[in-house]
């Protein structure tokens, strides 16, 4: 497998973690990706291979062993959960993948956020900030108020794919500078956080900057 | 279930056009929701019940039987493929991924130009509407270029997740006047549609302006 990287993105991680999670990260080919600033706004030169593998350009991408690119991180989560005989999806699918959505539906208003900000000044909307800045409010209590399917502590059961998520969404919270604690209010979230943040997937997957060049 | 709905979004028409495909659609009570036009840029009101059901408060949300919402397209379509026995995702799942993400990623584009265009002008951006742009014809001709395994004709099997999404976006780009004809240099692409776009769950789900209020 090959897999379109780099360590800013969070939605990348979760197929890092989750590579990790499974035991399979070391069988992946990680190829850094860079990204001019201007990636938000406009089509930027693309890391070769990236666009050729992939005509939506975008990461995570990741390439099967069969040479199928899944070009999206959900679809690639679920290629890895298949591939561990579905030991990331639980016992119950259904109510999993919905508090997964609730999380990676957060992670997407990050992200808008990031995107907003590299704008030029003058284009920016500061009703656009605040439109996802209550999307992330909404989401985080409505995972403080599911917070008992929070179950897998440090050294704990493999965690399934919303555990994932939620806790890449929280750390990507703390990451950027222009987000807030998602800690007041939170205390079960809170709580699981502090032990779910030391497993060895998300301290060898910490968020940093991408090169641009 | 129930489906919080609108007939012009094409993420929301993939859940529509596959519970058509597979007999269901009459088991789902749809709520019609309203957006005003600024829904692109700030928040506003909800359609009642929405961010009740879903935090992330956007469409498609699809309530399952067992009450877990899965507010995302993708996880909403996989749940019906599982009550379908696997119907919708085919022999060679990760191949039919990887054509969908491909669709997915261009209906994404198309959304994000649709958001753009709803900004006030002063804070519209023309090299973002240039980004999607390019992904919308990168995407396309990629799908293009794999139309062997766009297969479902009018009256054949039923269509899986890859060929709806493909279809719907098809739609979506004749649908908005500020988006090109998908068609020159697409031959087979443009064949497959013709016959695809016939069908009765691609017929009764045209797409059509959402209400504001």
């Amino acid at each position: 497998m090959k897999l379109f990287w780099t360590p800013a993105s969070p939605f990348t991680r979760k197929v890092s973690v989750a590579a990790k999670e499974i035991g399979l990260w070391d069988k992946i080919e990680i190829i850094q990706t860079k990204w001019p600033l201007s990636w938000g706004y406009e089509t930027v030169q693309f890391t070769a291979g990236l666009a050729e593998n992939n005509p939506v350009a975008r990461i995570p991408t990741l390439v099967t062993d069969a040479g199928h690119p899944l070009g999206c991180s959900t679809l690639a989560c679920q290629h890895l959960d298949r591939l561990s005989g579905g030991r990331l999806s639980g016992p119950d699918p259904d109510r999993m993948w919905s508090l997964y959505a609730i999380a990676d539906g957060l992670i997407e208003a990050q992200i808008l956020m990031r995107a907003e900000h590299l704008r030029p000044s003058e284009y920016r909307m500061e009703s656009f900030l605040q439109k996802q800045r209550d999307r992330i409010t909404r989401c985080f209590d409505a995972i403080e108020a599911r917070a008992d399917e929070l179950q897998t502590k440090k050294d704990g059961n493999l965690p399934n794919l919303a555990e994932i998520t939620v806790g890449i969404a929280a750390s990507y919270q703390d990451w950027r500078e222009w987000l807030e604690d998602f800690r007041p209010g939170r205390p079960s979230l809170s709580n699981w956080y502090e032990s779910f943040r030391m497993r060895p997937s998300m301290q060898t997957s910490e968020p940093a900057e991408t090169p641009e060049a």
